[in-house]
C-alpha cells in the first residue's frame, strides 16, 4: 500500500513536491491544500490532485471560480499518513498545532525555524537520524546545497573550517513584485549570517561562517566556498568526489556554462520537469586546492533542490526504508535525475 | 607654477580625473584626448579643457561635428609635465611606447597589467615608493578598495590571511550594451581570481585569496571580506579604525543604507560631483571580530574611487610633495570629500 501524502500549501515548493510524490511508486498524493483559487489551483485539478481548502470559509471563492473542492484541511489530514507543509515561511509553526492535535507526521520547509521540528533533514547527511520521527524540517535551499557538498567534503577530507559567501537571488522567476532591480543588498547586513548555524542543524560539528547578500537575479543562488581541510586533498580528488556524489553535478565554463543562466538552460535541454535543476551545480574550473584549503563555486536552484529531500524525508519518517542510499536512488530515478556526463 | 597634466582618454575615468585635476590648486589640465566626437567631447570643450585627437586622421570627424580641436596627442605631450593614461584597458601598454619616446611621465590605470609601470600605486599604502617614478599604475577600483581597508587593518592588527569574495557590477550605469541581465557569472570561473595578486602589487607581503563573480547591477562592486588577524582586535577597534581612516566611510543599514542603491543615494544627497562616491563604504553592522578573524562587507564605486589616487600619484611622481598624508588631505579637501558624520 502506498504512503498517503497530503501537501499543505501548493506554491513554489508544494506543487513540485506533489509532482515528485506522484512520480514515486511507493507514495501517492491524497490531496493538496490551497487558500485561493489561483491558476495553480486549476493546475492541481488538471493533474488530478484532490484540492482542499484550509477552512470552510475559503470554499466559496473556489465555488465562484468553478474549481471543485474535496473538503477542508481537516478532512484531508484524516486521509493522510503524513503531511508535507509547504505553507509560506513561519506559517508552518502555526500549522504544527493542527498536526499535533491530529497526531499526524509532518515535514516542514526551511523557512521555518529549526525548533519547529524534532530534527532537520538532509538525505545525504542524516537520513538515519530522522527515521520514524514525527516532525522533520527539510532545510532551506541554500542550506541543502551547503550540506550536500560540504557533507561530502567532510566525510572524505574533514572540514577544519568553512567560510562561505552566499549571493542570493532576489525574487523567484515567477514573481514580478519584488526586487532588488539594481543593487547589491547585504542580507543580513551583519556577519555571520544564519546560514552557518542552519548547516549545523544537520551537521552539528561543522565549523562554518557565512555571510550573505541579495543580488538582482531570479534564477539561482550562488555560493563561493572556502574550506580549510583536515586531511590532504588534491584538486582532482575533489572533482572526482563531486562527480561521484548524488545530487551534485559539475559544470564547465569551457563548455559554455559561464553563468547561472546557462545552468538553467542545461536543465531545460535535459528535459527536466519545470526546467528545474534538483542538483547542486559546481563549476569544475572553480575547484582548487591550495595548500590545506579548498575553493569552489556552486549554484543552487532555489525552487527545486529541496524537492528530492522531501521525498526521502517521507520515506525516513514513515518507515518505507531505513536505507538512505536506496531512498535517494529511488527518488532520483523517478525524477529522472540522470547524470548525463 | 602648476603641474601641467594631460589626460589621454576622456571616458569614465578620464573625465573624472580631469575634473579632479582642475579642482586642485597645484596642477592644471593642459588638454584631454578623445578619439571620437561624442557628447563627452562637447562637455570637455564646455569645461574649457583643450581637446586633442590621438592622430591627425581622427581630426576630420571632429571638424564635421563642429568641435574645435587644439592638436594631436603629440602636440599635447609637448606641453605637459605628465600624462594620465585613461585609454581603454590594454591600450595603455601601446601608448607607453609613445610616452617612452617623448620621455614624459605617465600614470596608467588598473586595466593595464602590473608590468606596464615601475610600480603600482595606492596613496594610503605606498605613496613614498612612487616618488619621482616615470611610470606608475593606479590599481583598479576593486584593488584600490581592498588596499584601503586591508592596508589599514594590516598596519594596525596585522593580516595573517585575507579571503575575499568580490561581487562585481556588470556594466557601468551609462552603458546600455552589456550584461548580465539575469544571471550570476563566475568571472573568472577559476579560483583564485587575479585580485589577490593585484593587491600584492601594492602590498607585496599580504597573504590574500580572492574569488569573483559578476552580478546584474550597475551601481557598485561589493566585497565580503574575511581576515585572520595577527594581533587581537575588538569589533569596536576596527569600527573606529575605519571611521578615522581617509577614503573609507562607514554606513549603517539601521539608518536606511540597506544596499548599494542607498549608498549611491547618499552620494547624491552629499552633493558629490557626478553623484560619485570616491570613498570605500563599509557596512558598520557587518564589522565583526570572531576569535582571531575579522569580517566586513564593503561597497566600491567603480567609476570614481581611483580618482583621488590619480591626483596623489601626480604629486608623488612630479615632486609636488613627498608627504602622502599632506597630498591626500589636499586632494580630498579640493574634492570636498568631507566625512559628514
Amino acid at each position: 500500500m502506498k504512503t498517503k501524502v497530503a501537501i499543505n500549501g501548493y506554491g513554489t515548493i508544494g506543487k513540485r513536491v506533489a509532482d515528485a510524490v506522484a512520480a514515486q511508486d511507493d507514495m501517492e498524493v491524497v490531496g493538496v491544500v490551497k487558500t485561493r483559487p489561483t491558476i495553480e489551483a486549476k493546475f492541481a485539478i488538471a493533474k488530478n490532485y484532490p484540492l482542499y481548502v484550509t477552512e470552510v470559509s475559503k470554499k466559496q471563492a473556489f465555488v465562484d471560480a468553478d474549481i471543485p473542492i474535496a473538503g477542508t484541511l481537516d478532512d484531508l489530514l484524516a486521509k493522510a499518513d503524513i503531511v508535507v507543509d509547504c505553507a509560506p515561511g513561519k506559517l508552518g509553526a502555526e500549522n504544527k498545532k493542527i498536526y499535533e492535535t491530529k497526531g499526524i507526521k509532518a515535514i516542514f520547509q526551511g523557512g521555518e525555524k529549526e525548533g519547529v521540528a524534532d530534527a532537520s533533514f538532509n538525505a545525504q547527511n542524516n537520513f538515519r537520524n530522522c527515521i520514524g520521527k514525527q516532525f522533520i524540517r527539510v532545510v532551506s535551499c541554500n542550506t541543502t546545497g551547503l550540506c550536500r557538498t560540504l557533507g561530502e567534503i567532510n566525510r572524505t577530507f574533514g572540514v577544519k573550517k568553512a567560510r562561505v559567501v552566499l549571493m542570493r537571488r532576489g525574487p523567484d522567476p515567477g514573481d514580478s513584485k519584488k526586487g532588488p532591480v539594481n543593487a547589491i543588498v547585504p542580507n543580513p547586513a551583519t556577519v555571520p549570517s544564519h546560514h552557518g548555524p542552519d548547516v549545523n542543524s544537520v551537521l552539528p560539528d561543522m565549523k562554518i561562517v557565512t555571510s550573505a547578500v541579495i543580488v538582482p537575479t531570479t534564477l539561482m543562488h550562488m555560493h563561493s566556498v572556502m574550506v580549510e581541510l583536515e586531511k590532504e586533498a588534491t584538486t582532482n580528488e575533489v572533482k572526482e568526489l563531486f562527480e561521484r556524489a548524488p545530487r551534485i553535478i559539475t559544470v564547465r565554463a569551457k563548455e559554455g556554462i559561464e553563468s547561472t543562466a546557462q545552468i538553467m538552460e542545461y536543465a531545460r535541454d535535459a528535459g527536466r520537469s519545470r526546467s528545474d535543476l534538483n542538483e547542486i551545480a559546481v563549476w569544475e574550473e572553480s575547484i582548487n586546492v591550495l595548500g590545506n584549503e579548498l575553493f569552489y563555486m556552486q549554484a543552487i536552484h532555489q525552487e527545486s533542490d529541496v524537492v528530492p529531500e522531501n521525498i526521502d524525508a517521507i520515506r525516513a519518517m514513515t518507515g518505507l526504508t531505513e536505507d538512505a542510499v536506496r531512498s535517494m536512488i529511488k527518488t532520483d530515478t523517478a525524477l529522472k535525475l540522470k547524470k548525463w556526463w
